[in-house]
């Protein structure tokens, strides 16, 4: 089936384009990515450069150049190129047919092939695939090959090229191309924090030895020449491994790809697919989720939850970037994103690796801390660019201002709070999901009562409201910054001390003396818990006006000037300008960025009566420009909530093509390149899906479901882990189908309208809608 | 004696230019200026119209255009162009002689005079000058004289001329010029409200009788024709009378200006002018400065005292605008500027006037009481720009972005708190200096009890750190807005809640129920007591630190960028860009715009020990811009008082020639035109004499005097009155003069080093520096 963008798939487990589009060389190279959470390569042409923004981005790897601490982007093991009758292969010269580039994302693999004719008459077919794998994380294998249609002189210029596209500044004070044996060896070590990272590359090829073999190094590359004489319809086939490891991650990183690159060369590059593909089809077999009725929506869903996968890190406690491992933008880091975009549907499928992330954010802790204190506050204030250890990454100065050339003064990194609140409101979520005592005592906790401790010290109580407010803070809508009393954060503050006072009772309950010796560790006495009491207490809680049942979004919102989106675009006078702070064209207006007030009806359901929520998403909706990819998913959740089922489809449409048919972003804001792929839109697929339209519930009784299906979805089906019990679920238009699965220890309470059900292990039951 | 800028005086009581300068028509205009706090008349010549500033401001004549709310700028009433033989006198054709334009300080008089060639070698000498009344504030009377070497046709057009300058928008909706008899009548009517103002002009000749007259009516100008046959060396002597009234100041405007002008023709110039000089010798008597030693200092004290003298309106309750009645910039409304700037010089001379002053803002409470709850406070948060009825009349946009062209959102009316406690202090000074009870019973309680509850409700509480805190000021250093916990603005704040808590009680123990009156009236309580205690018990007061002894501006200031002015202004884009908010060059570094920390020494003298000052003064001089007027006048007086009298005097020689040599300030910033008089700046030239070199101190005891005068001056003399008692001091480098006039009803305590003198009415003491 033929899709927007030159994109097809037959499957709906295949996405591919038919059509090289040169204008599409940053998407696409974003799209057809492979990944498996260590690293990520991006889905360029072998033969590409710098130029041609060529990545492969390695978890772990922070280092800081030009302000800008992120991740590394390391010398490319699959550089290769492939020169026929002296003219090399490409998209660009020649005549290229039978062209396609694109992903399998059942296992994971990147697939190319093209028949090229050169300008000379050559004529070659050629066909490639490459992995990322997920049995050995540190492995890169490709197949490549390739048939001439008439006798050709044939060059293979293959290696490691170390000459990186880097979006800020150079990361590598040394650069060092070896060979040893067989292998291409490539080392750089970092310049700020002196990682070394090591890059090893061999290969085997098939079907024709070369007539001569040259080995060509450069400062920054390293490449074997393979002189080749080939008959008519001759077929070479060269299998390369790349390896890749860092001294973040093993002890001797240059032994360790070695010993990495031999094994998979002597196992060759089937045998490496195989493995790989298996694991793939253990992720599946819990992640997918199966649409019927709808092949287009049927692989942007499967794209999205491949991308949240292959962007997540699950070989060791390390954020989930915004951009994945995609690309250097965001620097590799965590936002509030991790937490309320990328984390929910590993919570309710693969729970332990939401469990993993909310580790990273105990591991990081210390870094939250710090910058508390350097902020004047007490606990954890959380990064908003979280990288590996939890100080802030987030630069002061981000955007540029476009019209005057001066750098702006952003505030995502002091004034959006609602990040530490966030997290508790994900660690709540993850226990409520999971049952995990142990996780909430050992780690849970401690998060939870330091961002109490850094809440109390944010708070300012007004004397003559009788009122504790939070002042100058920006919301999830960051075109308006300094704002006070904000709608989202007051709640998700108020809801962050709940539980910390909850989770501080439950403690006391059980025995084991936990609770002490936290308290102590932490220095925290009985008059900080009265302080979290009355600050939950006296909170400024913004409530629905009694009339219009709305919520301001903050103190002042509605006397802004009351103008729609696009009214405000025309007073752009460079389209790139950013339109938030300090002058930018929404500030002074009710122009959201994204959701806002929707966003806490998205994280609680139920806080607030459905009128209230409808009132809310009539009026906030036609008022926000959707400037960042976080918004569409948020809005077809509560238009699901709120019963309007035809924009919660057009905002799925617009939430699960983001990346796809490039839609929906600004790639350049405020001077500042923004590519990559938008992870949190790619979770974000799972919840408009499986909350959404599933309309699931999870609280502590168990889970609810109310389907409210796009139209022509005949069936949807998709797995849920609720308290460690597997349920495989389907929703038709009128029915729901679950099966908890035989192996469950437990059992789980599933309701439907009025229908309750408990399902122990193999139990199933059909519910009417 | 010559000074800078063409400028000459040879009393030290006249001021003038020797030479005209046509790149000086906008300063001249203003420094030239007659008043009399009822109106201004610009020191333009009579011959000008709109396009060279020429305006005759009048007060109480506010009214909205353009967005801003504005005293007009009145049909022009001296309007006169001579014609000789077909061309008109000029300053801009022909060649000019003989010429002067200049002040006479002591009696208030404008004089210009000129000798003139016309292209066709005619040649007239000119002789004019006026005066704004003070005898009768309505009234301008002018004596217009020329003389013809030859014998020459010559044309009067003289009348009223109602093309006025606006600063803003257009202000009338209706001209209406008219004659009536002898007289010329011009009626505006202001756009906004209504208000009806009228303008009336009679004119007698001598020394000659005109041919023929024609009155020549249009729609915004009314003139008479006069045309004169004259012979070789013939004079003419013109007088004119001009009269202004307006429905705001009295209920027949028309007939009150007609009955002035008549009376005022019928009377003559040189008795109106033996009127308004024998009100200027009286306020002269008690305000004048006298300096021996430096003729130039002399000159340019007095101009200032002039001036700030000529700005205050003394016949109603009105504000003492920023520019005072020089024109329409900053709206003829009053600043803090007011209090700590204009009103100190009253305070301590004439008294009456700083009590008009301070009724003046008990007048405005309920504009005060309206901005606070508009902007979610309680009390009386008074606005950053005052007009009559002490609605806030600062747009919120007042800049301009030059660079893009976008309006800047400043914070002047919102963050600048410290205006409503800056007029506490200037009350408690008042009621130091007078001993007026009833005063502060009457008026001055109620707005140190509404300013009370305005800080009350714009304090913030810390629970974490036990204190109370000001979020998002802007002290007053513009180029820092939003920032928290501005030394200044918390000082002041304590200061003013202390001493609405001191009135509290001495109107307790003073019997006669006014406190519970007043408590009942504005509705407090105890529990409102409760509350000023609370926050001036524990409200965060920035000290100075124990090893550098600086005391940080706010918070976080010491980490900004730490430059100097001159490295700040290399990196202006254009040399009209506005410093400060939203992205200006100054917002993130060091620089100050003006006197922050060190306002606080000059308004609380003790408050901090010398070294402490002398620590603060030496570190923020260097940082601060003086991109204020303000700024000079206050670091001369801090230099003063921390044993650095060459910085006085540098900065006294700034503060006192601003006007003048036009100096020291910005014509242009952010795209607004801010010329006009600096009033408070004037203001501060007293306070750099008395209080500066004079070391004058004032407490409830009574005075002390710790003169450190400049070097070469011989003899500084003035008068104060302290508590009803006149005192004339004179201060030589190692002696001070006091003697208590005859008819002192009281005794002073006067204090000079270790000496102490009580001085009853005619006593008189020499004492030691």
């Amino acid at each position: 089936m033929n899709l927007k963008n030159n994109l097809y798939t037959d499957t709906g487990w295949e996405i591919a384009e038919a059509a090289f589009n040169p204008d599409q060389v940053a998407t696409t190279g974003s799209n057809f990515m492979i990944g498996n959470g260590y690293l990520g390569y991006r889905g360029t042409l072998v033969e590409w450069e710098a130029d041609r923004y060529t990545a492969c981005i390695v978890s772990d790897t922070y280092d800081k150049a030009d302000g800008f601490r992120e991740l590394c982007n390391v010398p490319n093991g699959l550089f290769t190129q492939l020169f026929v009758d002296g003219e090399m292969l490409s998209v660009f010269t020649g005549e290229t047919h039978d062209y396609a580039r694109g992903l399998d994302l059942r296992s994971g693999r990147f697939f190319r092939s093209q028949t090229w004719e050169g300008t000379r008459g050559q004529r070659v077919h050629l066909e490639t695939e490459r992995l990322a794998s997920y049995d050995n994380l540190h492995l890169i294998a490709m197949r490549y090959r390739f048939r001439v249609a008439q006798p050709s002189q044939v060059v293979i210029s293959t290696g490691i090229d170390g000459k990186v596209w880097n979006l800020n500044g150079e990361h590598f004070r040394t650069y060092a191309p070896s060979a040893e044996g067989d292998l291409l060896l490539f080392q750089a070590v970092t310049g700020e924090l002196g990682t070394q990272i090591d890059v090893v590359e061999g290969l085997t090829l098939m079907g024709a030895q070369p007539q001569t073999r040259e080995l060509v190094r450069g400062q920054r590359r390293i490449v074997r020449r393979l002189a080749f004489a080939l008959e008519r319809d001759q077929t070479v086939t060269m299998e390369k491994a790349v390896a890749i490891a860092t001294s973040n991650d093993v002890s001797a990183p240059r032994e360790h790809a070695q010993a990495d690159a031999r094994a998979a060369l002597r196992d060759g590059y089937d045998a490496t697919r195989t493995r790989h593909s298996k694991e793939w089809e253990r992720i599946w077999a819990v992640s997918d989720i199966q649409i019927e009725g709808d092949l287009e929506d049927q692989i942007t869903t499967r794209f999205s939850l491949y991308q949240n996968i292959i962007a997540t890190p699950t070989h060791a406690r390390l954020p989930i970037g915004a951009r994945g491992l995609s690309c250097q933008v965001y620097q590799g880091a965590a936002f509030w994103d991790q937490e309320i975009f990328n984390l929910p549907m590993f919570l309710y499928t693969r729970p332990w690796i939401a469990k993993n992330i909310l580790r990273y954010r105990h591991d990081t802790l210390d870094g939250a801390r710090e910058k508390a204190e350097r902020l004047g506050f007490g606990g954890a204030f959380y990064a908003w660019t979280s990288g590996k250890t939890g100080e802030e990454l987030f630069p002061d100065f981000f955007f540029t201002d476009v019209l005057t050339g001066r750098r702006i003064r952003n505030h995502f990194n002091d004034w959006q709070i609602h990040i530490s609140p966030d997290i508790v409101t994900s660690i709540w979520q993850y226990y409520v999901a999971t049952g995990d005592w142990d996780f909430v005592v050992k780690h849970g906790a401690e998060i939870a009562f330091e961002v109490a401790q850094f809440l109390v010290s944010r708070s300012h109580y007004r004397v003559d409201k009788g009122r504790y407010e939070l002042i100058r803070v920006l919301g999830p809508d960051e075109y308006h910054e300094n704002v006070d009393n904000n709608a989202f954060t007051n709640h998700q503050t108020h809801f962050a001390l709940e539980k910390a006072l909850t989770i501080r009772e439950m403690m006391k309950e059980s025995a084991g003396g936990e609770l002490e010796a936290l308290f102590d560790r932490l220095g925290l006495t009985e008059t900080d818990v009265e302080n979290w009491k009355d600050i939950a207490e006296r909170i400024y809680l913004p409530q629905p006006d009694p009339e219009t049942l709305l919520i301001e979004q903050f103190e002042g919102y509605f006397q802004l000037e009351d103008v729609r989106p696009d009214e405000v675009r025309q007073r752009l006078l460079d389209p790139e300008e950013y339109w938030g702070w300090p002058n930018g064209v929404a500030v002074r207006t009710q122009v959201l960025k994204q959701a806002d007030v929707l966003q806490l009806f998205a994280l609680h359901d139920g806080l607030f009566a459905k009128d209230v929520m409808r009132a809310n998403y009539d009026y906030y909706e036609p008022r926000t420009e959707h400037g960042s990819s976080l918004s569409p998913s948020v809005h077809s959740l509560v238009a699901s909530r709120v019963g309007c089922p035809g924009r919660a489809y057009e905002y799925f449409k617009k939430g699960s093509t983001i990346d796809l048919y490039d839609a929906s972003t600004k790639v350049m804001s405020g001077g500042t390149f923004l590519g990559g792929i938008h992870t949190a839109a790619c979770g974000g697929v799972w919840q408009m899906i499986v909350q959404g339209f599933g309309g699931l519930h999870v609280d502590e009784a168990g889970i609810r479901l109310a389907p409210s299906l796009p139209d022509h979805w005949e069936r949807v089906a998709f797995h849920l882990v609720i308290r460690n019990n597997l349920l495989a679920i389907e929703l038709r238009g009128d029915e729901v189908r679950v099966r908890a699965a035989q192996e469950n220890g437990g059992s789980v309470r599933v309701a439907v309208g009025e229908e309750v059900r408990v399902l122990s292990g193999g139990d199933s039951a059909t519910m009417a809608v």
